[in-house]
């Protein structure tokens, strides 16, 4: 028997529920007070009677209510396009899940030939456990709950971006640190109901389990797997579909507005304007929660899968069992202590400090977190204990697997700094950048790519550092835990991550409002600070992955019961080498199909500023809709494609190629993928920002490089627009699909230890 | 004792000369073909009473003297500043060498304390071996010899173009069939005096050394792997140096020139224009050269050093033994009869006709060899053998090992055609880009670089089947002799390539030279098929890489002692994912190289259009020298940083993290390596080609898109532009890379295994 943790086992049963439930009041506090923002002229007419921050006090001279009613329009626009594109693409891919839920009970169910009689256990063959057709039955529901949850979190990140979006334009009249509120405020809302959602659903779903299982924690916790396997999956699709459409109207609406017809972006003249402004909606906030809860869901069945095999399973400790939830427990009280240093404690007053305000999130999370993992060791664990090492315990302190732990919180904040190094425009990176567009389009993305490919430098080293420690002190759980340190501030994460693109929206929808050019700049400065932040959350996205991906492959290996992966046999190396080039297969398709589908946006606009008179002289309306059809039509005809290539990769690959093939597979696309992941999203975001840093003019060289319309600028839209679907299709989709067939294959490891390598059995 | 085989010792060892002086002497008969063509107007005059093809045939209406002259005159221009740059950067690299060459004597020599006692051999020690300081050494010479090979390669190689591209010009006047045969003539002096020469100089080296080391094979071959070390160190520098210099003088003229001054490519008023045609030479010849002649020497040194531990070696059967070099020697014999189809048997007389041909070399080659192999295979050895297999010895049949060099030689047919196909204007890909100019420069890159991740797959495929073939049948000799299967005709893909700049520069003579239109179109049409082969050049380059590195590797691991690389070892996996970065960090580094050099071409172009009245009139001559010097010392000065990081690397990761660490790096960087060079290269020849196909017009819908200054055009010029770089310094940099790391790891693996590790010693 393993020693006791200082923890009892019913206080972690009540203290994971109400941190979950202390982060979605939280969040549900946030909301309120974002909502004291009135949109409809009626109730804006009232609160001058009641609140305490009246619309007199704001500085513009537009008439007031004019302007907010076209606000609320406009914002009703996006949030009806968004919410029906949602909507549509949760049906499309609903059929796919519901079939792919058949394939996984039929496959898992088939293992033992659907026999009802209890087995000898994996890992303890004296053992009885429950059936394989359990496991099928059980994966089959955390799948579909997983799904669900994953639904759940980007639809309503979605709405309250929508929500907030208006809102945020409204307070940049009262001044830049009001709208930082309001958008700052709207990302926690999302940040914190995601987090606490997700962490909720899985205590749940693990406690009912049990009802069945009792005993039982491998049969357990294998089948809690399907948990992760249905967030991803669902991510998958909501990143790639979310993407393609956001895309394809963001080039389709630059290619012809700004470039051809020479005016702003986001003018309301633009036909695609409307699906513009929905696409960072269900691209950016919906894709990215989804993703996000994803990491989270597949680095906690990680490390609960390995726990199940280790001491704490054997032994049947429940606190020491479920510590991963407790560092997620603990990181929801620290990102909400977090918050309101933000919020609260300081205020931010003009635009240079922005970018500091939502570093120091960053930094201040970190730190807190640090102590907050400490405490979690210290009475979460075992002073000692043993952990499955690929068929060997391995014996580790408690104080190893707080360093594991901390370490990948800290490669976080490491890889976070790096990439605002090389994503804002307040630093040489993308300053040399914008310098570039001086000799042309050709130079700027010469230097664009150029400085992509090098930010992934210490971003490796970090994760190989964290991979190095992590590893040799507790193997793959200690992985396992790394990633979910590095995800353990989630909630402030997604909270500065979804900033951007409200802030986005705020701008678009305050141009489209014909609000004046000071609001416009203040929106503009928000943005720019939320292209940096977009890039750091996608910077976390993709090194959790990298940490989670490992650890689940990790799991795998060890339940497809093979105890090395040797590159040096062919087996492996095929799918070494093939699994490399599998990000460049999936890139190639996303990256044409934003491309075809803004060829099609590009003429749409063009048809209608031709032949809808008085279009350009701002007289007639263009015709939204079909530019919103456009965008629907095509992600959701072209996420079919890359989606089936990462779902069905790793059954092929398993079924005719057997395990140790996939193997190479994992370790390939993971390695591989994870640099082509983070160059794009660097790449996406230092063009945007070069792009910004031209039109902002607030320095002496930036100003010898504009203003709007310079042959300079021009060539920095040239950029930026290349660098769309890079950073927030291709890029960002990577990661899911390293998650994703990790996780996959850890699902059917069962059914291809059984029934896989068909081909070589063959010959 | 091995069964005999049907080729006796003596008979290999005249075979293998005999076919090398072959070569060489079918070179000379090229050469002296090609040199027919006269280019000074006194020999001219001669040729009308001699020869068979006067000039006053032509078509032309240019007065032949001065056209000649001029001609004569720019060719002398080109090939003083190539000898120039050449000889500078040899300098340049040659301190470099030997200060390595200093290092390899005392690190190799340290392994046993440069004791001078006979040891006992490394895989079998009941037996004497030659001490490790003489491994020292004959591996210093060896490397010596590799490295003077490569430059005397390289060198040649630039000396013949720039002595063809003038002929090329002026037979152009009497039609696009004289044209070709002149340019395809000096590729294939260029072809077969490199393949000649590497097996002539493999071959001497071999016999000298085995003075000293007599049947100690063991020994002998491993110094031997120095060959291949001095010769990729050669190309690295060769290829990074050239590159630079060729892209930034192409960038930096393309951008003023034809985006701001609106003159044509090539226009003698244009003072990059120069500096832009020595840099074909230097970069895609000369670079292109050493950069062959690097993989041909590594693998058959990698087939020798397994070859050596395996029954050939054990048993002392030289003609088995000697293998590789029977291959090498065929396939010389093969090409010879192959350029004969393309020179002789038939006649390309109009434009259409030039990529068939070409390619037709292809396959006939291939169809050639794969006879030649099965030869070679049923005479040159035993019916059955054994090879070294990570501490086995596998048994082997005589028409397994055929397979193998069969299945890699048909893998280069199919990764060549693939490239085609992705590159060449004459089908849909191609095409696609360039109707994605239709909406500007930004959809051009979006496109081309899906283009480029897509035609990554076909050949990842093919390089798969054939190391699983290999790998299955003959361990790593297999995969050795794979990789020199698809180099056995390097002779003829040597000439198909060289082939490609030696039209582009005879495109620029005639510009500058200010001949008619009509033979700048044929020029043009060469060009545009050369673009296509220089990219299936790159894909054999990239494709054998793969397959000579992946042989080295194992070589390496056997030589280091390990007999596994477990991904699932924390120590190789950081290796793995770091490895996977370097390719990124040395793109990172070449591409902002270019960048930066093109930037300071630019400005200098600027200056002058300015400053030097007259200019674009044509009244007055630029200074193409300051241009030129630029090119130089851009090159000079940015190849050391990404030179330096590929030759450290291993060294470094050896000596500090040891040899399981150095095994990950090794295996990441090839498997991420490999994709990003295919994807570079082919998305670079594909916007050249796009950019072509705008520009010649050849069909309803490229004249859609055209003319020549149509905004469609000029993003395409935009693509091509940025393509550069990716097709010419990064991409077939990288092959190198990968090559170059696993050779060095190789010759440095006594050390390592000795003394290697540090950091994991101490902690």
């Amino acid at each position: 028997m393993g020693e006791a943790t200082l923890l009892s086992d019913i206080g972690t049963e009540i203290l994971i529920p109400i941190c979950a439930v202390v982060g979605i009041a939280f969040a549900v506090v946030q909301w309120m007070l974002v909502s004291k923002v009135k949109l409809s002229t009626a109730a804006s007419h009232d609160a001058k009677n009641g609140i305490t921050d009246p619309l007199v006090e704001e500085e513009d001279g537009v008439a007031d209510h004019s302007v907010v009613r076209k606000c609320a329009d406009i914002q009703a626009a996006i949030s009806e396009g968004a919410t029906s594109f949602l909507l549509t693409e949760y049906q499309y891919v609903g059929i796919f899940m519901i079939a792919f839920a058949i394939l996984i009970f039929l496959f898992l169910g088939s293992v033992e030939g659907f026999s009802t009689k209890s087995q000898p256990c994996t890992y303890d063959e004296t053992k009885l456990c429950k059936p394989a057709l359990a496991t099928a039955v059980f994966s089959t529901i955390a799948f579909i709950l997983g799904a669900i949850t994953s639904v759940v979190s980007g639809f309503l990140g979605m709405k309250i971006a929508t929500y907030a979006n208006a809102r945020t334009t409204l307070e940049a009249r009262k001044g830049v640190g009001k709208a930082f509120i309001i958008a700052f405020r709207s990302g926690a809302v999302m940040g914190f109901l995601l987090a606490a959602n997700g962490l909720l659903v899985l205590y749940i779903a693990i406690n009912l389990f049990k009802l069945y299982y009792g005993d039982d924690w491998e049969g357990l916790f294998e089948s809690i797997t399907g948990y992760g396997l249905g967030g991803s999956s669902m991510a998958l699709f909501g990143r790639v579909g979310g993407g393609i459409y956001t895309k394809a109207a963001d080039v389709g609406a630059d290619l012809v507005g700004k470039v051809e017809q020479n005016i702003p972006e986001d003018d309301p003249r633009n036909p695609a304007v409307i699906a513009d402004n929905v696409g960072d909606n269900v691209g950016d906030i919906a894709g990215m929660g989804s993703d996000l809860f994803g990491s989270y869901a597949e680095s906690s069945c990680a490390a609960l899968v390995v726990a199940s095999i280790s001491s704490f399973g054997i032994n049947h400790d429940l606190t020491a069992m479920l510590y991963p939830l407790l560092i997620s427990s603990i990181g929801i009280l620290v990102c909400l202590l977090t918050t309101l240093f933000a919020t609260d404690f300081f205020e931010v007053k003009v635009v240079k400090e922005i970018e500091p305000a939502l570093k120091k999130q960053l930094i201040i999370s970190t730190i807190l977190m640090t102590a907050g993992i400490a405490i979690v060791s210290w009475i979460g664990l075992p002073s000692s204990f043993t952990i499955y090492n690929f068929g060997e315990q391995k014996v580790v302190k408690s104080w190893q697997l707080f360093l594991c732990v901390a370490v990948g919180l800290w490669a976080g904040l490491i890889i976070g700094f790096i990439t605002e190094y090389f994503t804002s425009n307040a630093y040489s990176p993308v300053q040399d950048v914008a310098d570039s567009c001086r000799t042309g389009a050709a130079t700027n993305v010469i230097f664009g790519l150029a400085l992509g490919y090098k930010s992934v430098i210490i971003p490796i080293f970090a994760i190989a550092i964290s991979i190095f420690v992590s590893f040799s002190f507790a193997a793959m759980y200690g992985i396992a835990v790394a990633a979910l340190g590095m995800l353990s501030t989630i909630a402030t994460g997604l909270a500065i991550d979804a900033y951007g693109p409200i802030s986005d929206n705020a701008g678009g929808i305050a141009e489209m409002a014909g609000m004046s050019h000071s609001i416009r700049e203040r929106t503009d400065a928000l943005d720019a600070a939320g292209n940096t932040t977009a890039a750091i959350g996608k910077g976390f996205a993709i090194g959790s992955a990298a940490l989670v991906s490992l650890a689940l492959f990790g799991a795998f290996v060890s339940r497809a019961g093979i105890s090395t992966v040797d590159v040096l046999t062919p087996k492996v190396f095929i799918g070494l080498i093939v699994g490399a080039m599998l990000p460049y297969w999936f890139s190639a398709m996303t990256m044409k199909s934003v491309g075809s589908a803004a060829l099609k946006m590009v003429e749409e606009v063009r048809r209608q500023f031709k032949t809808i008179p008085g279009l350009m002289e701002g007289t007639a309306k263009p015709d939204y809709a079909t530019c919103v059809k456009i965008s629907t039509d095509a992600s959701l005809k072209e996420m079919i494609p890359p989606g089936a290539l990462v779902m069905l990769t790793p059954l092929i690959v398993g079924i005719f190629f057997g395990v140790e093939t996939l193997s190479g597979v994992l370790a390939g696309a993971l390695v591989s993928g994870v640099q082509i992941a983070i160059s794009a999203s660097n790449t996406g975001g230092a063009w945007d920002n070069a792009k910004k840093y031209i039109e902002a003019g607030a320095s002496e060289h930036a100003r010898t490089l504009g203003p709007k319309g310079s042959d300079a600028h021009k060539a920095a839209v040239i950029g930026d627009t290349v660098g769309d679907p890079l950073k927030d299709t291709s890029g960002p989709s990577l990661n899911i699909l390293i998650k994703l067939m990790a996780v996959e294959s850890l699902v059917f490891a069962p059914f291809f230890a059984v029934h896989g390598g068909l081909l070589f059995k063959i010959f």
